[in-house]
Protein backbone atom coordinates (compact mmCIF):
# COMPACT_ATOMS: atom_id res chain seq x y z
CA UNK A 1 0.00 0.00 0.00
CA UNK A 2 2.94 2.12 -0.02
CA UNK A 3 1.51 4.60 -3.10
CA UNK A 4 -1.00 6.06 -0.28
CA UNK A 5 1.45 6.35 2.19
CA UNK A 6 2.91 10.41 3.44
CA UNK A 7 6.36 10.76 4.35
CA UNK A 8 7.64 12.64 6.98
CA UNK A 9 10.16 15.66 5.70
CA UNK A 10 10.68 17.20 9.23
CA UNK A 11 9.19 17.16 12.39
CA UNK A 12 8.60 19.36 15.11
CA UNK A 13 7.40 19.28 19.48
CA UNK A 14 4.66 21.22 19.82
CA UNK A 15 3.77 20.48 23.98
CA UNK A 16 4.87 17.99 26.29
CA UNK A 17 2.22 17.27 28.50
CA UNK A 18 1.65 15.00 31.79
CA UNK A 19 -0.70 13.07 29.05
CA UNK A 20 -0.62 13.67 25.46
CA UNK A 21 2.27 14.95 23.58
CA UNK A 22 1.57 17.24 20.69
CA UNK A 23 3.63 16.95 16.96
CA UNK A 24 3.59 18.73 14.18
CA UNK A 25 4.75 16.80 11.49
CA UNK A 26 5.63 18.50 7.69
CA UNK A 27 4.81 15.53 4.88
CA UNK A 28 4.89 14.91 1.83
CA UNK A 29 2.11 13.48 -0.17
CA UNK A 30 1.62 10.81 -2.84
CA UNK A 31 1.36 13.33 -5.56
CA UNK A 32 4.70 15.26 -4.18
CA UNK A 33 2.55 18.53 -2.57
CA UNK A 34 3.69 19.42 0.56
CA UNK A 35 1.23 19.09 4.20
CA UNK A 36 1.17 19.52 7.55
CA UNK A 37 -0.14 16.76 10.49
CA UNK A 38 -1.06 17.80 13.69
CA UNK A 39 -0.28 14.70 15.66
CA UNK A 40 -1.20 14.10 19.20
CA UNK A 41 0.49 10.79 21.12
CA UNK A 42 -1.27 9.42 23.64
CA UNK A 43 0.55 6.22 25.90
CA UNK A 44 -2.94 3.74 24.96
CA UNK A 45 -5.62 2.73 27.24
CA UNK A 46 -8.00 0.54 28.05
CA UNK A 47 -11.89 -0.73 29.40
CA UNK A 48 -13.53 -3.39 30.98
CA UNK A 49 -17.09 -5.10 29.91
CA UNK A 50 -17.62 -6.54 33.64
CA UNK A 51 -21.11 -8.28 33.48
CA UNK A 52 -22.02 -9.05 37.44
CA UNK A 53 -24.14 -12.55 38.44
CA UNK A 54 -27.55 -10.58 37.49
CA UNK A 55 -26.27 -9.52 33.94
CA UNK A 56 -25.68 -6.48 34.12
CA UNK A 57 -22.91 -4.09 32.94
CA UNK A 58 -20.78 -2.07 35.27
CA UNK A 59 -20.64 1.55 34.04
CA UNK A 60 -18.96 4.63 35.68
CA UNK A 61 -20.17 8.02 36.00
CA UNK A 62 -17.48 10.70 35.65
CA UNK A 63 -17.16 14.19 34.71
CA UNK A 64 -15.00 14.92 31.55
CA UNK A 65 -13.76 18.09 31.07
CA UNK A 66 -13.01 18.04 27.50
CA UNK A 67 -17.16 17.76 27.37
CA UNK A 68 -17.58 19.89 30.38
CA UNK A 69 -20.40 17.39 31.36
CA UNK A 70 -20.70 14.09 33.09
CA UNK A 71 -21.63 10.88 31.32
CA UNK A 72 -21.54 6.76 32.21
CA UNK A 73 -19.09 4.39 30.42
CA UNK A 74 -17.36 1.56 30.72
CA UNK A 75 -14.59 1.60 33.53
CA UNK A 76 -11.22 2.83 31.86
CA UNK A 77 -7.91 3.96 32.08
CA UNK A 78 -4.53 5.02 30.70
CA UNK A 79 -1.59 2.54 30.51
CA UNK A 80 1.21 3.80 32.27
CA UNK A 81 4.74 3.16 29.76
CA UNK A 82 5.60 -0.07 29.23
CA UNK A 83 2.34 -1.14 31.37
CA UNK A 84 0.61 -4.62 30.21
CA UNK A 85 -2.94 -3.63 29.09
CA UNK A 86 -4.36 -6.94 30.81
CA UNK A 87 -2.78 -5.92 33.85
CA UNK A 88 -3.62 -1.98 33.83
CA UNK A 89 -7.19 -3.33 33.34
CA UNK A 90 -7.54 -5.35 36.31
CA UNK A 91 -6.25 -2.27 38.01
CA UNK A 92 -8.95 -0.17 37.00
CA UNK A 93 -11.66 -1.90 36.96
CA UNK A 94 -10.73 -2.81 40.73
CA UNK A 95 -9.60 0.75 41.46
CA UNK A 96 -13.11 2.25 39.69
CA UNK A 97 -16.02 -0.18 40.66
CA UNK A 98 -14.20 -2.17 43.50
CA UNK A 99 -14.56 -5.67 41.80
CA UNK A 100 -12.31 -7.91 41.00
CA UNK A 101 -11.94 -10.29 38.40
CA UNK A 102 -11.21 -14.48 37.92
CA UNK A 103 -10.46 -13.74 34.18
CA UNK A 104 -9.53 -11.95 31.86
CA UNK A 105 -9.74 -11.90 27.53
CA UNK A 106 -8.97 -9.51 25.28
CA UNK A 107 -11.93 -8.62 22.65
CA UNK A 108 -10.54 -5.80 19.92
CA UNK A 109 -8.24 -2.87 19.97
CA UNK A 110 -9.12 0.10 17.89
CA UNK A 111 -7.59 3.39 17.37
CA UNK A 112 -9.68 5.82 18.78
CA UNK A 113 -9.37 9.03 16.66
CA UNK A 114 -6.90 8.06 13.91
CA UNK A 115 -6.84 11.23 11.59
CA UNK A 116 -4.98 13.10 14.73
CA UNK A 117 -4.44 10.58 17.57
CA UNK A 118 -2.37 7.87 17.94
CA UNK A 119 -4.38 6.73 20.73
CA UNK A 120 -4.75 2.67 20.84
CA UNK A 121 -7.82 1.68 23.09
CA UNK A 122 -7.75 -2.37 24.44
CA UNK A 123 -11.39 -3.48 25.16
CA UNK A 124 -11.52 -6.07 27.79
CA UNK A 125 -13.76 -8.29 29.17
CA UNK A 126 -13.81 -10.13 32.22
CA UNK A 127 -15.35 -13.29 34.02
CA UNK A 128 -16.46 -14.53 37.82
CA UNK A 129 -17.06 -10.80 39.12
CA UNK A 130 -16.22 -10.71 43.10
CA UNK A 131 -16.62 -7.35 45.39
CA UNK A 132 -13.24 -6.22 46.61
CA UNK A 133 -12.47 -2.84 47.86
CA UNK A 134 -13.15 0.60 45.98
CA UNK A 135 -10.46 2.79 46.34
CA UNK A 136 -9.79 5.54 43.33
CA UNK A 137 -7.08 7.68 43.17
CA UNK A 138 -6.79 10.30 45.46
CA UNK A 139 -7.57 12.93 42.50
CA UNK A 140 -10.40 10.66 40.82
CA UNK A 141 -14.09 10.69 41.47
CA UNK A 142 -16.59 8.28 40.16
CA UNK A 143 -20.15 6.51 40.64
CA UNK A 144 -20.47 3.01 39.83
CA UNK A 145 -23.93 2.08 38.23
CA UNK A 146 -25.14 -1.63 37.04
CA UNK A 147 -27.38 -1.45 33.94
CA UNK A 148 -29.38 -4.20 32.39
CA UNK A 149 -28.44 -4.01 28.18
CA UNK A 150 -32.16 -2.89 27.60
CA UNK A 151 -31.36 -0.08 30.48
CA UNK A 152 -28.16 0.81 28.68
CA UNK A 153 -29.14 1.00 25.22
CA UNK A 154 -32.75 2.76 27.01
CA UNK A 155 -29.19 5.31 28.20
CA UNK A 156 -27.30 5.35 25.53
CA UNK A 157 -30.47 6.82 23.07
CA UNK A 158 -30.95 9.59 26.24
CA UNK A 159 -27.57 10.76 25.49
CA UNK A 160 -25.47 9.71 28.67
CA UNK A 161 -23.62 6.59 27.60
CA UNK A 162 -22.38 8.48 24.29
CA UNK A 163 -18.80 7.60 24.24
CA UNK A 164 -17.61 5.48 21.28
CA UNK A 165 -15.37 2.37 23.64
CA UNK A 166 -18.90 2.29 25.51
CA UNK A 167 -21.37 2.16 22.19
CA UNK A 168 -19.25 -0.27 20.89
CA UNK A 169 -19.33 -2.60 24.27
CA UNK A 170 -23.23 -2.49 24.21
CA UNK A 171 -23.81 -3.60 20.52
CA UNK A 172 -20.93 -6.39 20.99
CA UNK A 173 -22.72 -7.08 24.41
CA UNK A 174 -26.04 -7.54 22.39
CA UNK A 175 -24.76 -9.47 19.49
CA UNK A 176 -22.89 -12.03 22.03
CA UNK A 177 -26.33 -12.50 23.49
CA UNK A 178 -28.01 -13.15 19.98
CA UNK A 179 -24.90 -16.51 19.36
CA UNK A 180 -25.58 -17.50 22.60
CA UNK A 181 -29.08 -17.84 21.73
CA UNK B 1 -24.05 15.39 39.87
CA UNK B 2 -22.55 18.70 40.28
CA UNK B 3 -20.34 16.71 43.00
CA UNK B 4 -18.23 15.40 40.20
CA UNK B 5 -17.58 18.72 38.43
CA UNK B 6 -14.71 20.27 37.88
CA UNK B 7 -14.23 24.11 38.30
CA UNK B 8 -11.81 25.44 35.60
CA UNK B 9 -9.68 28.37 37.07
CA UNK B 10 -7.77 29.63 33.93
CA UNK B 11 -7.50 28.47 30.51
CA UNK B 12 -4.26 28.25 28.96
CA UNK B 13 -4.35 28.31 24.94
CA UNK B 14 -1.13 25.95 23.53
CA UNK B 15 -1.40 25.15 20.13
CA UNK B 16 -3.68 26.61 17.19
CA UNK B 17 -3.57 23.87 14.64
CA UNK B 18 -5.01 24.14 10.88
CA UNK B 19 -7.68 21.00 12.48
CA UNK B 20 -6.91 20.72 16.31
CA UNK B 21 -6.53 23.08 19.40
CA UNK B 22 -4.85 22.50 22.16
CA UNK B 23 -5.68 23.95 25.65
CA UNK B 24 -4.17 23.69 28.68
CA UNK B 25 -6.86 24.12 32.07
CA UNK B 26 -6.03 24.46 35.81
CA UNK B 27 -9.01 22.91 37.05
CA UNK B 28 -10.19 22.99 41.00
CA UNK B 29 -11.68 19.03 41.76
CA UNK B 30 -14.68 18.26 43.93
CA UNK B 31 -12.41 17.34 46.88
CA UNK B 32 -10.84 21.31 46.53
CA UNK B 33 -7.38 20.24 45.16
CA UNK B 34 -6.02 21.83 42.15
CA UNK B 35 -5.53 19.78 38.84
CA UNK B 36 -4.51 20.00 34.78
CA UNK B 37 -6.27 18.86 32.27
CA UNK B 38 -4.64 18.88 28.66
CA UNK B 39 -7.88 19.31 26.32
CA UNK B 40 -7.95 19.33 22.11
CA UNK B 41 -10.09 20.80 20.83
CA UNK B 42 -11.88 19.36 17.60
CA UNK B 43 -14.36 20.53 15.22
CA UNK B 44 -16.13 17.03 14.96
CA UNK B 45 -16.24 14.80 12.39
CA UNK B 46 -19.12 12.36 10.46
CA UNK B 47 -18.40 8.54 9.46
CA UNK B 48 -21.15 6.60 6.69
CA UNK B 49 -22.77 3.44 6.80
CA UNK B 50 -23.17 2.87 3.13
CA UNK B 51 -24.62 -0.96 2.29
CA UNK B 52 -24.64 -1.51 -1.92
CA UNK B 53 -27.71 -3.70 -3.19
CA UNK B 54 -25.07 -6.35 -2.80
CA UNK B 55 -25.29 -6.33 0.67
CA UNK B 56 -21.37 -4.77 0.76
CA UNK B 57 -20.18 -1.76 3.14
CA UNK B 58 -17.83 0.70 1.31
CA UNK B 59 -15.10 1.26 2.84
CA UNK B 60 -11.93 3.24 2.38
CA UNK B 61 -8.56 2.58 2.54
CA UNK B 62 -6.71 5.34 3.56
CA UNK B 63 -2.93 6.19 4.69
CA UNK B 64 -3.32 7.66 8.68
CA UNK B 65 -0.08 9.93 9.68
CA UNK B 66 -0.71 9.24 13.43
CA UNK B 67 -0.95 5.57 13.08
CA UNK B 68 2.19 5.44 10.13
CA UNK B 69 0.03 2.91 8.57
CA UNK B 70 -2.39 2.37 5.86
CA UNK B 71 -6.04 0.76 7.41
CA UNK B 72 -9.88 0.54 6.17
CA UNK B 73 -11.92 2.68 7.24
CA UNK B 74 -15.88 3.83 6.82
CA UNK B 75 -15.47 6.74 4.57
CA UNK B 76 -15.42 10.10 7.11
CA UNK B 77 -14.43 13.48 7.08
CA UNK B 78 -14.24 16.83 9.59
CA UNK B 79 -17.29 19.33 9.85
CA UNK B 80 -16.44 22.06 8.28
CA UNK B 81 -17.08 25.30 10.34
CA UNK B 82 -21.28 25.03 10.98
CA UNK B 83 -21.51 22.80 8.58
CA UNK B 84 -24.79 20.11 9.02
CA UNK B 85 -23.47 16.85 9.76
CA UNK B 86 -25.88 15.10 7.44
CA UNK B 87 -24.46 17.64 4.29
CA UNK B 88 -21.23 16.98 5.65
CA UNK B 89 -21.63 13.24 5.41
CA UNK B 90 -23.26 12.94 1.64
CA UNK B 91 -20.57 15.30 0.57
CA UNK B 92 -17.83 12.86 1.97
CA UNK B 93 -19.55 9.51 0.70
CA UNK B 94 -19.35 11.21 -2.83
CA UNK B 95 -15.78 13.28 -2.51
CA UNK B 96 -14.43 9.54 -0.94
CA UNK B 97 -16.47 6.72 -2.97
CA UNK B 98 -18.09 8.08 -5.77
CA UNK B 99 -21.45 6.93 -4.21
CA UNK B 100 -24.28 9.65 -4.42
CA UNK B 101 -27.36 8.48 -1.79
CA UNK B 102 -30.87 8.92 -1.76
CA UNK B 103 -31.53 9.31 1.71
CA UNK B 104 -29.40 9.56 4.47
CA UNK B 105 -30.30 8.36 8.70
CA UNK B 106 -28.66 9.51 11.95
CA UNK B 107 -27.40 6.41 13.66
CA UNK B 108 -25.77 7.39 17.48
CA UNK B 109 -23.06 10.84 17.73
CA UNK B 110 -19.96 9.33 20.23
CA UNK B 111 -17.33 11.28 21.92
CA UNK B 112 -14.30 9.27 20.39
CA UNK B 113 -12.02 9.99 23.30
CA UNK B 114 -13.70 11.70 26.00
CA UNK B 115 -10.60 11.30 28.76
CA UNK B 116 -8.38 14.25 26.49
CA UNK B 117 -10.60 15.61 23.09
CA UNK B 118 -14.06 16.89 22.56
CA UNK B 119 -14.61 15.49 19.05
CA UNK B 120 -17.36 13.99 18.70
CA UNK B 121 -18.30 11.83 15.53
CA UNK B 122 -21.46 11.54 14.08
CA UNK B 123 -23.03 8.22 12.02
CA UNK B 124 -25.30 8.24 9.71
CA UNK B 125 -26.57 5.42 7.65
CA UNK B 126 -27.61 5.98 4.11
CA UNK B 127 -30.16 3.91 1.44
CA UNK B 128 -30.23 3.84 -1.94
CA UNK B 129 -26.46 4.19 -3.61
CA UNK B 130 -26.50 5.52 -7.09
CA UNK B 131 -22.55 5.38 -8.38
CA UNK B 132 -21.72 9.05 -8.99
CA UNK B 133 -18.38 10.54 -9.66
CA UNK B 134 -15.37 9.96 -7.64
CA UNK B 135 -13.69 13.13 -6.94
CA UNK B 136 -11.41 13.32 -3.64
CA UNK B 137 -9.89 16.83 -2.28
CA UNK B 138 -6.69 17.57 -4.20
CA UNK B 139 -4.65 15.98 -1.34
CA UNK B 140 -6.66 13.17 -0.24
CA UNK B 141 -5.48 9.73 -1.30
CA UNK B 142 -7.60 7.14 -0.64
CA UNK B 143 -9.26 3.49 -2.62
CA UNK B 144 -12.69 2.82 -1.92
CA UNK B 145 -13.21 -1.31 -0.76
CA UNK B 146 -16.85 -3.49 -0.66
CA UNK B 147 -17.26 -6.20 1.64
CA UNK B 148 -19.73 -8.72 3.05
CA UNK B 149 -20.23 -8.57 6.51
CA UNK B 150 -18.27 -12.03 7.17
CA UNK B 151 -15.02 -10.24 5.00
CA UNK B 152 -15.64 -7.30 6.65
CA UNK B 153 -15.42 -8.96 10.12
CA UNK B 154 -12.20 -11.27 8.92
CA UNK B 155 -10.45 -7.70 8.38
CA UNK B 156 -11.18 -6.47 11.64
CA UNK B 157 -9.36 -9.94 13.17
CA UNK B 158 -6.79 -9.38 11.16
CA UNK B 159 -6.05 -6.03 12.37
CA UNK B 160 -6.85 -3.74 8.83
CA UNK B 161 -10.26 -2.76 9.94
CA UNK B 162 -8.97 -1.24 13.58
CA UNK B 163 -10.17 1.95 14.12
CA UNK B 164 -13.38 2.48 16.58
CA UNK B 165 -15.94 3.83 14.11
CA UNK B 166 -15.86 1.03 11.85
CA UNK B 167 -15.34 -1.77 14.47
CA UNK B 168 -18.67 -0.06 16.04
CA UNK B 169 -20.58 0.25 12.21
CA UNK B 170 -19.95 -3.42 11.79
CA UNK B 171 -21.26 -4.58 15.17
CA UNK B 172 -24.04 -2.43 14.10
CA UNK B 173 -24.57 -3.77 10.79
CA UNK B 174 -24.61 -7.11 12.36
CA UNK B 175 -27.24 -6.82 15.04
CA UNK B 176 -28.96 -4.79 12.19
CA UNK B 177 -29.35 -8.46 10.28
CA UNK B 178 -30.04 -9.79 13.57
CA UNK B 179 -33.04 -7.94 14.02
CA UNK B 180 -34.32 -7.74 11.13
CA UNK B 181 -34.43 -12.12 10.91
Amino acid sequence: MSELEEKTIRSKNIFEGRIIRVQLDEVELPNGNISTRELVKHPGAVAIMAITEEDKMVFVRQYRKPLEKTILELPAGKLEPGENPAVCATRELEEETGYRADGINHVVSVYTSPGFADELLHLYEVQGLVQGVYHPDADEFVETVELTLEKAFQRMEAGEICDAKTVTALHIWKNRKVDRK
